[in-house]
């Protein structure tokens, strides 16, 4: 089984509740990948039989670590209306809470579209060297990430600030798979703390809370296939010990397939 | 009492319950502007009394429509960290959900800024014309705008397409009033529906999830007083009914106070 979907194999525990496990292949330094949790979120509710439609929006609060092993899901429908549906999500362990989370699912509907914004310039992925992760961190191994620029700072070397904390990468599921929206969600979260970045080196920082919207519809992310997307992030300001960082991942013909936000705490 | 103040006027009714109730001075089209409900949803948290912290991140889900009348928030710390606190926050009418969030609050510690963006080029507020509401939209009268760019279509007007989603203003509260948190959320939110300024005119439309990232601190807050904000918005794409903006609000020295996103559904 993939290790993507080998990680989201939930087991319903109840009305409303579902059991998962953590897998090595996506522990990070602390816990699992963020990512990895985000999808997680998203594949309990696309398994509750009352799910209406599909994901739209998602918020994701990371509360406290999620520690190896089994955890509990509760998904609560807050409401249904005619075009969309509310949900709140709880990722507990022993009876704490370790991450919270609301989706917006609901149905697509025809109409006027337009994209705004372009990808950024880049080479195609298949002339760029895959990047080797910078230490042992399991979830890397799970991406054929080619970064375009700001890839990540070599903690061998002497630190080197950078003026601005944009990263622009091809990147893929090791081994390919298809995108869905819980591979669309997981990915959305591949972007390193920017503040690596413009610091050179690993400082501690994780991801209080993030946000993606959904762009994609099932036509889009059938043509996206197991194809790279592109993805570009970048942060606005850092202060007070926290950031924030902005992302965008395109289809290689340049479809716009998610947005996503993140708030960061970090120490500098 | 300020019209802001007077909307954010709850009464505690339990543990963890609290009672408001909408005014006609922030009425919208349908139920209140969501930015007020944003800034109820952030004032009941601030009441609490186990807060720890201020606002780090907001998320609002604009679940049905608020009616006129009396509201219950039930605000629920989900855990308490040494740095910050999660919570989820609901508010209903007649048992019936119509708004939840999620919130981080938390501590603000010192260290390495940078602010990478700056702010639009904007003349003063001063020597803009204030902008008349277009209709008789009762919550437009508590905020005082002067447009730099993307300003309102007129209803009576032929619609002018744009094909910039970018709309620039100065923005404060009328009658003027300190900036703080809950003011900061509301005014968030004060961007019209990027597709109105696309389309040159209404069409229907309606957030269904804004987040804020509250950059600003205490201090930042105090040397902003109750002077203007300068806050820009831009969508990235409209597709299958749905849209993002994505919005910053800067201090007249290039503060930058908050960022926010949101997803919105539209008919268009």
């Amino acid at each position: 089984m993939h290790p993507l979907d080998k990680a989201l194999e939930l087991e319903r525990s109840g009305d409303d509740r579902w059991c998962g496990r953590t897998i090595p292949e996506w522990a990070n330094m602390v816990g699992p990948f963020g990512g990895i949790t985000a999808a997680v979120m998203v594949r309990a509710v696309e398994l509750h039989p009352q799910r209406h439609g599909q994901p739209i929006a998602l918020t994701v609060n990371y509360v406290a670590p999620i520690a190896d092993g089994a955890f509990d899901i509760v998904t609560r429908v807050v409401r249904t209306n005619r075009s969309n549906q509310h949900w709140i999500v709880e990722l507990s362990q022993d009876g704490e809470v370790k991450t919270t989370a609301t989706a917006v699912f609901g149905l697509r509907r025809e109409g006027w579209s337009d994209t705004e914004i372009t990808a950024p310039q880049a080479p195609a992925p298949e002339g760029i060297e895959p990047s080797a992760p910078p230490f042992g961190v399991a979830w890397f191994d799970n991406y054929d990430m080619r970064f375009v620029d700001g890839g990540m700072p070599d903690a061998g070397d002497e630190p080197t600030a950078s003026p601005s904390s944009t990263t622009s990468l091809w990147v893929r599921n090791n081994p390919s798979r298809p995108m869905d929206f819980v591979a669309l969600a997981a990915v959305s979260d591949i972007f390193y703390p920017r503040v690596f970045l413009r610091h050179g080196q690993f400082v501690p920082a994780g991801t209080v809370s993030i946000t993606v919207y959904f762009h994609a519809d099932d036509e889009q992310l059938a043509a996206q296939g197991d194809d790279y997307v592109l993805g570009t992030a970048r942060a606005h300001k850092f202060s007070g010990g926290y950031f924030d960082q902005t992302a965008q991942l395109f289809g290689r013909t340049g479809t716009l397939l998610s947005t996503s936000h993140q708030f960061v705490y970090f120490k500098a």
